[in-house]
């Protein structure tokens, strides 16, 4: 491939688009089931309980400390099969390019993606690229949809009990300031990483408790729209104590100067769990014992006497926490 | 929901984007899998031979003659299962929508969707939205994934054997020429509409035959391609008798105009099969038989003697039919 930048005709499915796919996609992505010249993909599954997600990925900028979009979205799809109990298997990758995107950028992107999902242990087994119009792309967008097996027992908002515990497994926010701290758009700048990354081996810790609940990545809305959620699918309030809520100094010192509040801030590489007020200590335990769940905290509980979400702040008082109206950082994943 | 245009806010994990998700796209898509609040949806196949295939929709306009993105989302990954053998079963939605679009045409689009869903008996069980800033979008772009259980013997461009026939199941380059024409830049106006079908009944169809040895639908880059990729792959040539090709007469009269070769426009309906010469006939009668293959035909075959993909022309000539380069039509699909 001699080209430095996407053209239209690596998107019409000639031979600019075939050595696109064979050598960037294909090169990285290499695996038995992946076989560029067929129209699907056949996989094996080794149970019968098979779960499917999806997600799309627009964040920008496309590179940011700590990761890129073809991290995030290995991360973002993989994860929430992980929160849902399933071990993730397969994924299928959809680019939609951008005419003029530098081609050794989308390489990187790529690249990483292909290595995140070695490291997870997840294929990806077939794909689509299409190329739009300069201007009409925001460089790249992606779209991934994973399926995975059942691992454990099913888990449901339904489940949920009042007296129920809640637990975040690390602090919350990096992701969203540091995205933010790329974009320039402050003039600020930091050494905030993004915390994406698989949730996978916190989540099947968990997923061994028979306490175990419900699991969700809080990120577009972040804790408090997890929080929302939960309340409006059970009926049941939510108390959380402000003071227990992991959050790292830098990330609270820019919510403080630019008025955001981390409890709406995406995390791409943390899980909440409600879990039996029983099995909490334990579950705790378990996740501090992993790398990426040292500061994991239990947050608050389910409390069916209330009938919202409502944060106990540090000096006492009490905050209601509302579902999220306007978007305080858009394009965030 | 209230608004009549799309807004940043419909994207960013809160209120507007659930309003958008359940009164837009779950009230039309509803079925027992889709639960909008999971993360993941349960599915179930009834066998262990499962393909896994995806798609990515940049269409424009949006609605044409005969479809719109959203039934050509469907029929575009539908086919692609098709075409490898499979019935498909489920399907991932990936929406990327511009900030401004009418929320009335997305309605339209998502409503088709389903109704194409709902007529070849796939379920769209979980989906992700998101919203890019205005002009970064063209107005809507999907990405569809879908699985679907084998059945029948595994097809392979590796099957093929010398002396194949070469089938295609009717007229081709409506879809092309349809959408070219919908955009108005040229002036022309016709009453052509696009081929976007599913082909999944002819599919079944013809696997019913050991000597099927491999189906494509012929889509960006149309059948030249589908014979470029056949040669490529096994090393054999391909002789194709132009006089034996189906087009409709005013989607040649719009080629002859324009100086469009119909060998290279895409159809969304049309089914390509390699089949043992011994038994294409049978096929064809088959094909034939069904309201979308009345206009089948055996087109050429599989030439050992041949380096090349050649088309012999109605005046006695040989044309080689190349790799497709630069990109007649973009954003066709």
């Amino acid at each position: 491939m001699q080209d430095t930048h996407i053209s239209l005709a690596h998107g019409n499915g000639g031979r600019y688009m075939r050595e696109l796919i064979e050598d960037l996609f294909a090169r990285h992505l290499a695996n038995p089931e992946l076989d560029v010249t067929a129209d699907a993909a056949q996989v094996t599954l080794d149970s019968d309980n098979i779960l499917m997600t999806t997600d799309g990925f627009i964040v920008q900028p496309l590179e940011f400390p700590g990761g890129n979009i073809g991290s995030l979205a290995i991360h973002g799809t993989t994860n929430d099969l992980a929160v849902s109990g399933a071990i993730p298997k397969y994924l299928s990758l959809n680019a939609f390019i951008e005419e003029g995107m530098e081609i050794a950028a989308l390489e990187r992107i790529i690249k990483t993606l292909a290595e995140t999902a070695a490291e997870i242990g997840v294929k990806v087994v077939c794909g689509d690229t299409k190329v739009v119009q300069r201007g009409e792309g925001g460089g790249l967008y992606l779209a991934t949809t994973g399926i995975g097996t059942l691992n454990g027992h099913v888990l449901s908002m339904h489940n949920i009990q009042p007296g129920d515990s809640i637990i975040v497994s690390g602090p919350v926010g990096d992701h969203g300031i540091a995205v933010m701290l790329a974009r320039e758009a402050f003039g600020l700048r930091g050494d905030i990483q993004s915390d994406a990354a698989s949730v996978l081996e916190l989540c099947l810790a968990a997923h061994k408790f028979p306490g175990l609940r419900f699991m969700r990545d809080p990120t577009r809305g972040g804790i408090a729209t997890v929080c929302t959620e939960l309340h409006r699918a059970t009926g049941y309030g939510i108390r959380l104590q402000q003071q227990q809520l992991p959050i790292r100094d830098p990330v609270q010192s820019v919510c403080d100067m630019l008025g955001y509040d981390p409890m709406y801030l995406a995390c791409e590489g943390r899980v909440v769990a409600v879990v039996d007020a029983n099995e909490a200590e334990q579950v705790l335990e378990q996740w501090r014992s992993h790398e990426d769940g040292q500061q994991a905290a239990i947050i608050g509980h389910v409390d069916a006497g209330l009938n919202c979400v409502v944060m106990e702040t540090e000096i006492g008082g009490e905050r209601i926490l509302e579902e999220l109206e306007d978007d305080p950082l858009p394009r965030i994943c």
